[in-house]
Order: structure tokens, then C-alpha cells, then sequence
């Protein structure tokens, strides 16, 4: 989450606004030191939100937003400061400039719904991303993505279930150019080979309310239970298909006279907001991930 | 589901009100034909949901709700034209006066958040349905229950995996006193055998919303696995555990901070207000069951 | 709602499949009547609609969808069939061939957000209209509604408070094109002579909950207020503003840490899915207009 | 909102924690000294809630609660901690035993759906309160709330525009005897100088979307406007009818075929379950007012 070096576009609103994630074993007076090194670098705190697993020896998560005039000059001396002060308490922390957003690649498949709203916002300042690229397995959506002046590489699927070579493919062009990823209906397995060597977070977005409907086909098996609601799912993929951290879900109800395209379409329009939420709350640095849960603040 | 002989209290609102209830396979002029008997027997319709699986040759529902003077003394010519007129077309059908409320047992454990809201909203005159008993397996709602004005009955669990003497009280006590049973967090599971002497139906409400977390502690498991929404599910109960036509669903949004407590708590809420739902329209004829889905008008 | 004579395009999974619309006041046998209209001609009901605003001397309304094999061939003698029938009745009726898209224009000014979701539903295939074109009094979204194939009109707004030489333009361009006008965030008042002039029906977005925050900015009031929700209405145009029949609404939760602009960007999700909502109903004759009410099927 | 000195119940699972409200002027440090305070106290901070009104120059608000172990004899050292440290910043606070139950009374009319749900919550454990007593100004609940273990005081209200005698003995009743007051559907306009004189917060249930339908007969109103949702809004009341901070509002969908009185009882769903998120979010410390907002944590 290092964004040092970079000279790309920054977000006016967002100058000498920095965001600190601080994770681990909570103890106390953990809260003071932490307000101490902002305080006497010469920050202000302007939102703070906190989590602690248990009253007594659980897990401490913080996230804080601070105004520092001047920021990009004294970052290197809080980082400094940081380090010194959580150093003796086991803590895991991030510091972040708010101004510099967040590299953003979608692969995606052949739908559209997801990755034009993705698009839209973006273009409509509602996410704090760039989105250097966008990759596809089919080609259909080219014309779309270049509109919104975003470059397009189609890879096409590989044969078989050895995917490697369209995995390193993709992995060349991603290597480096994104702090994060997001699969926009993107219908191809991922292998856990390609997640390591990958190194960055990957949002998924699945079409049902997760732990129901795992795998394939959500909406038809949905059909078939004979559900009141259907819904959305968006997650950290992991190893584990269907099985990562969730960031956010949603539903919306349906009747018996929808028909398996009915909850397709109905589904479509949940998927497009949980997605963007997750999307837009991993970008402002809102999710920390701790095991299996997500912390969102 | 037949009332006649009845003599019980009637809905003093819904008198000379009738309730039709037809399906079968459709086939073109059904709705002609029905429609045209409630109009020769002097009825005049005043609600009517219908519902088709297909544009062709699918299976037919349908409710119409009809307003007829002296109902009482024209029930049988109606029953009888329906008979005849219905007869070529191979549907099946059920008349009700809608003044007679139906009968609804309520099976529970020691949780009372559905078991009394369920007998609030009756005396508050919200469910049209006559509650003849309360049975549970404990007694820490006995006094509550009693001032409602209904009695209650103690019904210890059997140890051990043969629950067939228990059962056997239970049947003894419903057995012609009751429309419909309502397991208001009844935690015992039921057998088949009892489901078939019973004879009526049953709904159940589920503390998650269904197919996830299937069987036992869904708070829990819905905890570990860091959903961002859990829900209730109202259904039928069938042989098959947590598997039974699904009447309701709802979902309410949770947090990170929240514990399995927590969830338990916001869950009663969805549990309450989701079966509640299921048996106002259970009891006003609103739900047909086809195979494992319900329409639900 | 007349579509005879119209050589445009179709929609083929709706061919031979008709709606019908019947509102009046209510009477012992109307169903009757009406569905042996439909089983004589041919055709066989597939969904049917039908409320009764009282048990008796109520308004009747009632719409019926059905099939009949080469529709456009009989559609001729149905009418003339419901015609003759319902003429003793007093009942109001209109015919339409499902398979005919009804002609959408779309009015909008600088904001995109509403004009491109309909734009891209309607590409998706997920509205039954045709956009034949979308008129501003903004050049900004040109390039846009151009790459969906759609015309664009520029129509600058007057100065002043007399409309009428941008009215009389826009008029030009809708007259005769048009089966009903979508004001997509169109932030010009509409007068009634326009209204009249235009002779079909315009349904608006308002960005709050009707009847809260009617007129101007009610984002801003929204806030100065300190409401936890905020809302959007689809309402029919009528000469009141703000006070047509409103056909859909939905709110959003927001919290003291939200921002007017925040409100916004929030409120701008749920103006696009009501406005989609409304569209999607009045298209497929789901709604019918009695008096400042809607009934929406 | 002092609490020294009561000998009453108190909650086992909230023993030596301990709830702090700060709120002021927004200014560089403030974070750093309130935490420092806990931590110099034995305190260990289990949550934090933080948020300001502005990047610069704001207003700002924080809920802390921490652990402190034998918290009661250790409060008046960290008052006085409090006090000294916070007086140069110019800034409000309180500080609150967790384990100390607030004493809520209630205000109610014959409507009981509000009065009972609270009760029954309250039994339940899920609202850190006492209900030291029930006034209405009718007799229909007294059975009922007897039965919860609570006193029933019957004041009937005064005819004619002047209240103040029956205000009189309602303050009689409540002085010093009460944290808080919820009007539960209590259907009395409630004077200034009754306000002013009680000198505690009062949590008001109006039966709409505040602000749609101020005033009287809210669903009647919204039936005649044809409203697609209904609503309830919890707020404290002020000398302004209807006007004063909202705590929390919710909506609920409503169709045509709805009469005033399905209103009324959908209505009664919504009214009952965002009092009693008002009412648990005041009795945990959890709403700061400020002018005609308020801050939930």
C-alpha cells in the first residue's frame, strides 16, 4: 500500500489528508499513543472510528483520518514516528497520502452491468481510483471501456483447466501497474498460483447471498429453492472459492411469478451497488481484513 | 381445510365474504368459467390475483376473494356449480367463508419473542385465527400465555431419540382442534409420522435466511462465517428438515461489532415480524403450495 | 395508447400477447364479461390483475395480459368485441399489442446519472420502449446519448420567465414521436400549456420522498432537517408541481456524517432505480392513473 | 445525566465500564488528551466513536467507552481529570457508569403497541433501563403493564386547551424520579413549560416520515396523497411540534390496494421497532444533540 515515487493524478479534495490503519493486539493506552504521534507531528484528527474484539485481550483495529498542512513534506517524519512508537506494542500499521488514489484493474467477462457502473461512478468522482486497465475474456465490452478513455486488453480463456498461460499473460500486464483488482462478473476460476504471484487484493463479486447459493448458476438454484429474496455478495477472494472475507451483501425480494431471467435482472442492479460499495470503501482504505471477517468502518 | 358445522366466533368484518382458492393445469376459458359461476350463484368479485407458469400449458392459480349476500345460506349451491362446472377441467378448488377464522395451535420452546408477538397482534385483532392452545415443551411462557385468555399446555420433550410418546400427547391434544400449527421456535425436531397423523399444515420459522446456515446455531455459524446481513425464513415444514416450500423471507443489516448475542437479538426482529407475515397470509388463504414453491397472493 | 398503423420495431418474445386495460365503476359480472370477451376470441389469459377500491359501488380496475395466436390479425375484433360488451357498463378499455414498444423521449439537463441509467437498460434489452430521442437544454451528454444510438436534441432553455419559444420547440420535436416523455432531472418547470399541448403522459423524478422537501434543492433541506433517510418519487406530471400521482419511491439511510454533497451522490442511486422502476411499469401498462393516485400492477 | 449516589439495580455485565461524551470545538490534540486521561487512569478504551462537523474549525464529537477495574471508586478521580485537562479546549463532557440503568418513564394513550413492545424488550433484557413507572391518560394498558412488574398512574387529561393541572400532576409523578421520558403514542400536545419544568430529555414516536405529514392524522394523509411507502420518525421532542431532532425514521412499502387502516397497522410495525432503536441508542449514550441534529454513534 506504499504509494511513495508515484507522480500520477491526485484528488484536490483529498491534499494533506492521510488515513493511518493501526491492527493488533489491543492494550491499553494504545488509543493515546497512536493520537500522540498525529498530534505532535502536527495533524489533526478529523474522523476516527475503532474496534476492539473483546473488552479485555482481543484484537484492536483503528482507522484513522487526519489533516496535516503540507502532508507530502512530512510524511516520511510520521512514518518515522510510527514506527518508533507502535514498534514495542506488536502492531501492524498503514499509512496512506488520501490524495493519491488507488490503481484499480477490472477483469470481467462478458456482462456489462457491473463494470459500466464501476465506469460511471469513476467517471462521475464518486470512487478515489484511477483505473489503468481493463481486462476481458471476451471482446464484446471493448468499445464501451474506450469511451470512457480506459485502455482494453482482451485475453482470451485458455482451453482446458490449465490456465497458466492466459494467467501469466494477464499477470504481465497487471505486475506492478495496480495497488488492487476487481472481477466484475469475471466467469473464470483463478488459481491460488496466480493470487501469489499477483500480490494485491482481488474483489470478487458473487451473484447470490453468500453462504447460499455457492458455485455456479446462483440465480437458477434460487429459482428452484423458491426464495423470497435474492442477493449479492461482494468478498476478498481467497484459495477458497466462495469462501473469502466479505465486505458487503445485499438483497432484494422477489415474487414467484419472476421467472430465472426476472431474478437475472433484479439480481443485476443488487450485484452493481454491493460491488460498488465494497469497491468504494476499499478504496478510501475502509476494510481491514482480519482472518475470515472483514472489519468495515 | 373445510369449516361447515362450524359455530365458533366469526370476523363480524368479513361476513358474507368468501374466499376461492383454484389450480390445476391451465387451459384457455378457466377464468371465464369460474368468474362466471360466482356470477350466476349472485356473488360479485372483489379481489382476484391469478397467476400462470407459463404462457402455455403451465399450471394455473388462482384466489379470488367475492362479496355475496346471505353467504351462509348459498355455500352449497356454490360448492356444487364449482363442482360441476370445474369437473372436465381436472383443477382442484377450495371455498371458504372468510368470517370463520381459521384455527392456529402454536408449538414453542422456552423463546417467547415469536410466541407472544404473535398472540399480541391476535388480540390486537391483526390475525384473522382463533388460537385454541398453546403447547410447549417448557413452562416459562405459561403465565404470559394465560393472560392472553389462552390455555396452555405442558408437553415435556422425551429423552432420547424416540419422541414418539410426546408426539403422541401433542396429536392428542390438536387432533380436531386446529387449522394450522405454528412452531414459534419449537426447538424438537418433528417426524414424518406426526406430520401425517396431524393432518394440517405447518410453519416453521427458520433463524436464518435459508439455504444458508441449514440446521442447527445459524447466529453462530452466520457469525463465523462474518455476514454482513442475516434473516429469518418463514416455511412450511416437511419432511425434509429446514427444506419445506418457503412462505417469507427477510434480512437485516449487521456490523463487525456485532457479537452472536448481538446477532441473536436484531435476529428476533426479523424472526417476529417474518412469521408474523407468513401467518396473516396463511390465514387468509393467500398461499398455495406447488411442489416446493409457494405462490403467495 | 393507440399503436395501429406503426411499422416500427417489435419485441419478439412478446408477440401474440396482449394487454389489456379495464377501469370503472364497479358491477356484479364484469370479470365474466370480460374474460369470455378474451376465451371467445381465442385467446387464454396469462396474467390477470384486478382491485376493487370497495366491497361494493367501488372503482373497478383490471389488467389483463393474454395470448392469442396471430394476434395482429384479431386485434380488430377483439376491440370490436369489448366494445359492444362493455358499452352498457360505462367501463373505460384500452387494447395494446405487447410486442410493439411503446416511444420514449427523455428530457434531462447537465445531470447524467438518470438519462445513462435508462440508456443502458434500455440497450440491455430490460425496458420495452424504443428512445427515439433524448432532448436538453445541456450539450454535455450528447456524446454520450449518441454512442447508444440514440438522437440528441439541444433545446437551450429561454431566459425569463415566458418558456413558451423553447416549449413550442420542444413540442415540435415530441409531437406525433412520442408515446410518453421521461424528465430525467430535467430542471426546467413545465407549463400546462405544454402539458396540454403534448397530449401524452410525463413521468418525473423528484429527488426527495413526496410529500417531504417539495420544490427546490431538497437534498440541501434533507439535510438541514437531519433526516436518517433520504428519498426519490416517480410521479405523472400534472399541472401541480410536485403534487402528480405518484407512481414509485424508495429511501436510503444516511447518518450525521454525511455531507449535502454525500446526500447526493446517495440519493443519485435511488432516483436511478425509481425512475428505472416507474419507467418499467408505465411501459408494460402496469399502471393505472384514477384521480391523484396510481394502482401499479 | 449524573448518577451518583443511586443504590439501584444495576446491569452485572456492564460493571466497570464506563461511557464518555466530549464534544466542543474542534481543535488539534483533542484525541491525544481525553485518551491520555483513560490511560493514566487504569483505563483501557473497549470503543470509540468519533466525528467532526469539518476538516478545520468544526464542531466535534466522541463517544468513548472503556474498562477501568473498580471503575465506582476511581470515578471521581478521572472527573476531576476530566475537568482540569478539558477546561482549557473549552469542551463539554459527561461521563456515565455503564452498569447504572437510566430510568425511563412512559407517556402513552390507549395505542399500545409502542408501550408493550418497549416493556416486553425491557424484560427481555435488551434495554439497559428501569421502568420506574407508566402514566396515561387512559386506563386500557394498566392490566397489561402491571403485569410487566411496572406501576401504572392513571392522570386523565384535562378538557379544554389548558393542561396545566393534569401537566402539574404528571410532573409530580416524574420529578426526580426519571433519567428520560418516551411518549409511546401519547396522543397530549405537551407545553413548553411542562418541558422546562421536567428538565429531562423527551423521546417522542410520530406516525410518519418527518417531515411528511407533520401534524395530525399522518396515515390519512398519506393515504389521500397516495404515498408508496409510510414511515415513523423517533425524535426529542422541543417547544417546535414535530420539529425537534430526529433520532431515527424508517420506512415501510404500502400499495394501492391499502386502506387508512392497513396503514395504520403496517404503520404500527415501523413506529414500534424505530422507538425502541431510539430509545436503546439514548439509553447507551449514544445520541449527542446538537442545534436540531443529532450525532448516533
Amino acid at each position: 500500500m506504499s504509494t511513495s515515487g508515484m507522480t500520477g493524478p491526485s484528488i484536490p479534495s483529498l491534499i494533506d489528508q492521510a488515513c493511518l490503519i493501526v491492527h493488533g493486539p489491543d492494550q491499553p493506552g494504545i488509543v493515546s499513543h497512536v493520537s500522540a504521534v498525529i498530534t505532535r507531528n502536527g495533524g489533526n484528527i478529523t474522523a476516527l472510528d475503532q474496534y476492539s474484539s473483546n473488552d479485555q485481550d482481543g484484537e484492536f483495529f483503528q482507522r484513522i483520518v487526519f489533516h496535516r498542512d503540507n502532508l507530502v513534506t512530512a510524511m516520511e517524519d510520521i512514518q518515522a514516528d510510527l514506527a518508533e512508537t507502535l514498534a514495542p506494542y506488536g502492531m501492524q500499521w498503514s499509512l496512506s497520502d488520501r490524495s493519491v488514489p488507488k490503481r484499480m484493474a477490472i477483469l470481467t467477462s462478458s456482462g456489462d452491468h457491473c463494470l459500466l457502473d464501476l465506469l460511471w461512478r469513476h467517471r462521475r468522482g464518486d470512487l478515489p481510483v484511477t483505473v489503468p486497465m481493463v481486462i476481458s475474456n471476451h471482446t464484446t465490452t471493448a468499445e464501451d471501456v474506450r469511451s470512457f478513455g480506459v485502455p482494453f486488453f482482451h485475453v482470451p480463456s485458455q482451453k482446458g483447466p490449465d490456465k497458466s498461460e492466459s494467467e501469466a499473460e494477464i499477470l504481465r500486464l497487471l505486475k506492478g501497474n495496480v495497488d488492487f483488482v476487481v472481477l466484475a462478473r469475471y466467469m473464470q476460476i483463478i488459481s491460488n498460483d496466480f493470487l501469489e504471484k499477483l500480490g494485491v487484493p482481488v474483489i470478487n463479486i458473487h451473484h447470490s447471498f453468500l453462504p447460499a447459493f455457492v458455485g455456479a448458476d446462483p440465480y437458477r438454484r434460487a429459482w428452484e429453492r423458491g426464495v423470497k429474496l435474492i442477493g449479492a455478495t461482494a468478498h476478498y477472494v481467497t484459495e477458497d472459492l466462495d469462501e473469502g472475507p466479505i465486505i458487503e451483501q445485499d438483497t432484494v425480494r422477489v415474487t414467484h411469478a419472476d421467472s430465472v431471467t426476472d431474478l437475472r435482472q433484479r439480481g443485476a442492479e443488487v450485484e452493481r451497488s454491493v460491488l460498488s460499495r465494497a469497491v468504494s470503501w476499499h478504496a478510501q482504505d475502509r476494510v481491514i481484513r482480519t482472518g475470515n471477517h472483514t472489519i468495515v468502518f
